[in-house]
């Protein structure tokens, strides 16, 4: 089975996609661009957007729903976000089909067009921000701090399974304040839960920082985002929160009555991190053999194969050690298959990334022991089958630990300071260019000069900067702090 | 405040909005028919969510995400559901905005027609079966026990919040099975599982039936279906699932390996409950005081009010009262507002439904008592403190059971045996008039006639019917059991 994926060093995107499809977790679809969520892989999204929205309910938000429809007017009011989201969008322009008049089939009903065209929602501040105006009346409306889970819609023309797909999952929160400062802490503090739930679940390190004007996101002031390596030298943008001043709240008039008695704009952001996360947990620490889950985000966190199939004594060992592991809240499936031989189901299960195996054969039971297996080094050791659930769950949080260490050690090896011109050129046409730190004069032209040459973007200034004097490496202009380059997804 | 909300005797309909609106739970968005859900809303939503989520996983389900679009085509397949769904749907033509030459704004860009249009799903048997043909090819396949919790689209012409909108939430299982036999199994087995949810958690009784050939889901066999009796005396269909046979399946062309070697079509399910249910919720239980909610799906079980206001001996005892409540799964909230009467906070959370009130004074502390006051029948009691967490626990308990009864009782109040059409026709014409079981020939042509004559329909053919020789109440032609009759929401 493992022989059926190419090699990373072979073709990285072919490995991806191999992984994608072999280990079950996603399937393109019979509409372009839109992904079908298998089973497998949905139960890695569900175990994220659980741990999530225990994040965001515990910093105090609440979740909503609004209408997938956008009215084609309310996207025209935000001159930067029309801008950003008109050139690609589902427009939905009737209401009804009808039986073609020749016999062939069903079409549209040329009388049910629509007075206005309605936008499948790209991302929802312009509907959410509608509403906030109904919603708010004074500084005893505020903060208002709601989150939604919801499909949306961007018509890329250039898909790939989780990391760029036409319809997506994704969380989008709007938050509404009634001061700047407050609204950029918030802005703060959610980039902040990404960072912790990428790092911490799924173990992917993460560089917080601000993006450039350029790289902003269509109608915020400021776009905080979280970076990852992955294993191929690309940067992930895989997280983002925005301070959006007081733009939506111009735009759709939403004003409060302060403490002070003053009518003033509400301060407003939004942050929402996505079903790409899961290209991002693939890329960070899945192998040639399959997938590599972090255990605090695996569907089933250790699996029990029967050697050579199952069989009374073996099923009653199975069934203890089962009940202890579900009593620790570990997730554990037994392989009761008859027909496949071990060394298949092995193969099977490293490629869903399962993170620990343990294989318990009759002679391993003569001798009370059992052998236990790691899928992130591929170590096998043999074990007392006396505290084996204790043993396992000390293992998994080795493995959640050491996956995050191995990725935070390649971002290290592969992150790299940079002073001229050439030595960047020449890292940006390495296989594996990784994070590039360098100086850049602050200016939008420079930075598209610099893309153009070499593909590269800024991906952030890292929040974490030290201030230091330098030069662009392009223009040599005096610049005051490194920028985070990186060829990105 | 509960003097904002028209009475029930006066005027239903409007009832009904007022609890909706002033309850804060959901709201009208501007998109036509559309609604927002609001955090409160949203919240019981999410408990009704967790709860069907949980009890779908012990039947063996497993989720999943399939495209919000459907091309037009794939709905054509079916000849019945196209039929069925063709003339209330969304329709996407464009995947581009551009701006208007004449700068007035953004208009769909002509360049960006689709070759096809995509349809917005309003169910995902289309999408759903032309997926399968690529997962099924042997029985080893089967059974295949898949749900989706998404949003869908039909659009309504007369839309009603929470009970008919042109987009609404809700969860849609996918099955399919090597025999008949065994997908038959499977809609009954999740007929049995909405019942439960209906009964057990919201408090609602139902009927379990079938329904006739006219109020079958489009491309369906058979459409089982629980049917709840509101407070006006009208029926609510709460929940259908489906027995499609091999209707789908032949139209997408799935067959599978049998064990005998065969290739065979597959046999199909699919069953659904939506953001409706809230409706019925609220139909079944609250009253003229505001929303009244089962313990067991309301966001807020408990709300402790100090009296007059926050002080800290009050909020001493609160906060022990809070922690012992939450250590047994109950939630619970403190009223920290400093300047709202108690008197004015009581009818708030009356309108919010919470079940159980605690009032704690300065004076009831001296004496080691607070004062307990029930939502449902609006019962005040003085309690000691001592062991007053065991004492709510066994409230809500009462509260739940007795919102059970008190359904239940209506219902049986409120079904009428009759035999004669004038009887019938004099039942139908009354302000609340119930289910009504009657014969009925059996044809649709008859089910039509009386729909036309009194506006109520054939809600099902319960599950439990004892069989008894009749005449129809219409054309007194033969029949061997009663129907359920009654006008529908």
């Amino acid at each position: 089975m493992a022989k059926e994926i190419t090699g990373r060093s072979e073709d990285y995107s072919q490995w991806y996609i191999d992984i994608v499809k072999k280990a079950n977790l996603a399937d393109n679809s019979a509409v372009r661009g839109c992904m079908v969520i298998k089973p497998y892989g949905f139960a890695i999204w569900e175990n994220m957007r659980d741990q999530l929205d225990r994040m965001f309910k515990e910093t105090g938000h609440v979740n909503a729903y609004f209408p997938l429809f956008i009215p084609k007017s309310f996207l025209s009011r935000e001159a930067e976000h029309v801008e950003g989201f008109a050139k690609e969008c589902a427009v939905v322009t009737h209401h009804r089909l009808m039986n073609a008049p020749d016999g062939s089939g069903v079409v549209v009903d040329p009388e049910a067009k629509l007075e206005e065209e309605l936008i499948v929602r790209p991302t929802s501040e312009t509907i959410i921000w509608h509403t906030y105006k109904d919603w708010i009346g004074s500084y005893r409306d505020l903060p208002l701090l709601i989150n939604q889970w919801a499909n949306v819609v961007r018509w890329e023309m250039r898909t790939r399974l989780f990391l760029r797909t036409a319809e997506f999952l994704w969380q989008e929160g709007h938050t509404a304040h009634a001061t700047r400062e407050e609204a950029i802490a918030e802005t703060r503090q959610m980039l902040d839960v990404y960072a912790t739930f990428a790092e911490e679940y799924m173990a992917m390190p993460v560089i917080k920082g601000v993006k450039t004007a350029n790289e902003r996101f269509a109608g915020a002031e400021d776009t905080y985002c979280i970076e990852a390596l992955m294993q191929d030298g690309k940067a992930l943008q895989a997280g983002t929160s925005h301070f959006l001043g007081q733009n939506f709240a111009k735009a759709f008039d939403v004003k409060f009555l302060s403490e002070d008695n003053q009518l003033e704009y509400v301060w407003a952001t939004s942050w929402g991190v996505s079903t790409r996360l899961i290209g991002g947990l693939i890329m960070t620490h899945s192998d040639d053999e399959g997938l590599v889950l972090p255990p605090r985000l695996a569907p089933i966190q250790v699996v029990i194969v029967p050697i050579p199939k199952p069989a009374p004594e073996i099923d009653e060992v199975a069934a203890r050690i089962m009940a202890e592991l579900k009593s620790m809240g570990i997730s554990v499936q037994y392989d009761t298959d008859m027909k496949k031989r071990p060394g298949f189901k092995f193969a099977e299960h490293e490629m869903r990334g399962i993170p620990v195996r343990i294989a318990i054969g009759a002679r391993d039971l003569e001798n009370g022991v059992v052998e236990v297996a790691r899928r992130d080094t591929k170590e096998k050791a043999t074990q007392p089958l006396e505290g084996i659930a204790a043993h396992v769950k000390t293992l998994l949080d080795d493995i959640q630990q050491n996956l995050f260490n191995k990725a935070a050690a390649y971002r290290a090896q592969k992150t790299t300071r940079v002073d001229t011109f050439e030595e960047f050129e020449a890292i940006m046409a390495t296989d594996e260019p990784g994070f590039v730190a360098a100086h850049w004069d602050g200016t939008t032209e420079t930075e598209l000069k610099i893309k153009e040459l070499t593909k590269a973007t800024i991906r952030c200034i890292p929040l974490d900067n030290e201030l230091e004097d330098g030069k662009c490496i392009l223009t040599g202009r005096p610049s005051t702090q490194r920028v985070l380059f990186a060829k990105a997804y």
